[in-house]
């Protein structure tokens, strides 16, 4: 075990990285190395105290016994073969994106040295940018972890007990292609639904209730985050997407034929359902 | 304009009775008088303070100015024909219930002499029955009202005057017909798509972030309640589900074929419209 605290090198500094560099900085679990494309975010970054150090150069990454790529799935794609041969020795490179299987596939066609785990906290909100940040952002929250390479297992707990001091609780698996599909139906779907759902005669948005606000809530998400989630799981969006579009048929029908008994079985078996999905503590 | 407050009878006690119930009386907006079928409900709403009186004889509405069909839809329209002989002169008959043209039909099958105003509060929430009961439950929503008949207009501004007292919007219309489409578009489908949602791989529920709890919040509703509503708007809610089945196929295209300029337009259109829905005051 490590005398000195690790330093993590976050690359992109949005919501997700902004919240995690304040998470580990405030809670001082860690050096932290802000890294973000443009200048102003590097200077808004430091003024806010959330990182020890920030830069716009690539490079810092070298610095770091963990690198966090936390900009949009497609942009940390491309960053993998940039960031992989800069890592020093014993060093951990994960990420925050919401598919896997495209990351771990990256990854392995770099054959790294270093030790690399796919990251995927299930956090997140309608601010983008550092106007979301916020050091409780993954607190309580599910953080699922897939290794994408055998080697460098030692320095996996780093990654554990880091996840952990942010308040997350960490998720391992092995199996990205179930982890795709799973978030494709429990999470991807859900913005699916939420875009179909906002057109709508203007005049009517007056009477939208809570049901209508609640429903749509993720459609506020930056597009380019999520566009970058829907395009690297296009297969299990649709297949999950032909699962909600059966079962919606199958309670339109119910309604519209009157089936009271047949519609009843199936709202009291999705509430009961609903009553398990634990709340964030 | 009366000089004494109005007496208002409230038939069904339920989360939005109850709360009805409870924003008069504490407002001091009229003498309520609380109407349920079980023993046990009048109790409670008594000693809950929410009422001037309770009973579960239905023949007190025959004492009101007002009186508001709270239960769910069906029993409802059940109540019509018994309840307006029992009206006094001059009296109004209103609802609360989500669907409107089945309620002005059967007001008229009964050629009432009162007032009748189909009414449609956009409120609510998942706490079924004095358990929901919520003085500002109605605060800063939006209140819909029909008028059922031409007769006893006078009496219209009575109404008028209770709903903009418990804190909501009369939105006065004259359209049951598009009401009912706005409503399955804007609230039922939302519920359908809920329970649609609320059937996944139970060791999955661990993985399910705000977007999967905020598109499902309202499977957790009073099933009868949300029975009624689907059962009494099923051609409208059939014509709503075919949009957005053709909206979130065309989404489900984008993100499988890749093409990121049609998916991107998709979704900031979705996000303005989304924008511009008002959150409730």
């Amino acid at each position: 075990m490590a005398v000195l605290k690790p330093t993590v090198a976050i690359v992109g500094l949005g919501q997700m990285g902004g919240s995690l560099a304040a998470a580990l900085t405030k809670r001082r679990l860690a050096r932290v190395i802000g890294i973000a494309r443009r200048s102003e975010t590097v200077r808004r970054a430091s003024r806010m105290g959330i990182v020890t150090a920030a830069t716009t150069e690539l490079e810092a990454v070298s610095e770091a016994d963990v690198v966090v790529l936390a900009a949009p799935v497609r942009t940390n794609l491309s960053l993998i073969p940039r960031v992989l041969p800069l890592l020093r020795d014993g060093a951990l490179l994960t990420d925050l994106g919401s598919t896997k299987t495209p990351f771990i596939s990256a990854v392995r066609a770099c054959k790294p040295s270093v030790a690399v785990v796919a990251g995927h906290p299930m956090a997140g909100g309608d601010l983008a940018g550092l106007d979301g940040c916020d050091p409780d952002l993954y607190q309580g929250r599910p953080w699922i972890l897939i290794p994408a390479v055998a080697n460098g297992r030692k320095v996996w707990k780093t990654l554990d007990r880091l996840v952990k001091g942010v308040g997350a609780l960490p998720i391992w698996k092995d199996d990205s292609a179930r982890h795709d599909l799973a978030v494709a139906r429990i999470s991807h779907i859900p913005y699916l639904l939420a875009y179909a759902l906002c057109e709508q005669p203007r005049h009517e948005t007056r009477i939208a209730g809570n049901s209508f606000r609640d429903a749509t809530r993720v459609a506020l998400s930056d597009v380019d985050m999520v566009l970058d989630f829907l395009l690297t799981n296009g297969g299990n969006i649709a297949r999950a997407a032909k699962e909600v579009e059966v079962r919606l048929r199958r309670l339109v029908r119910l309604a519209k034929s009157g089936d009271e008994a047949g519609l009843r079985r199936f709202m009291i078996a999705s509430r009961a359902f609903r009553q398990i999905v634990p709340e964030p503590k």
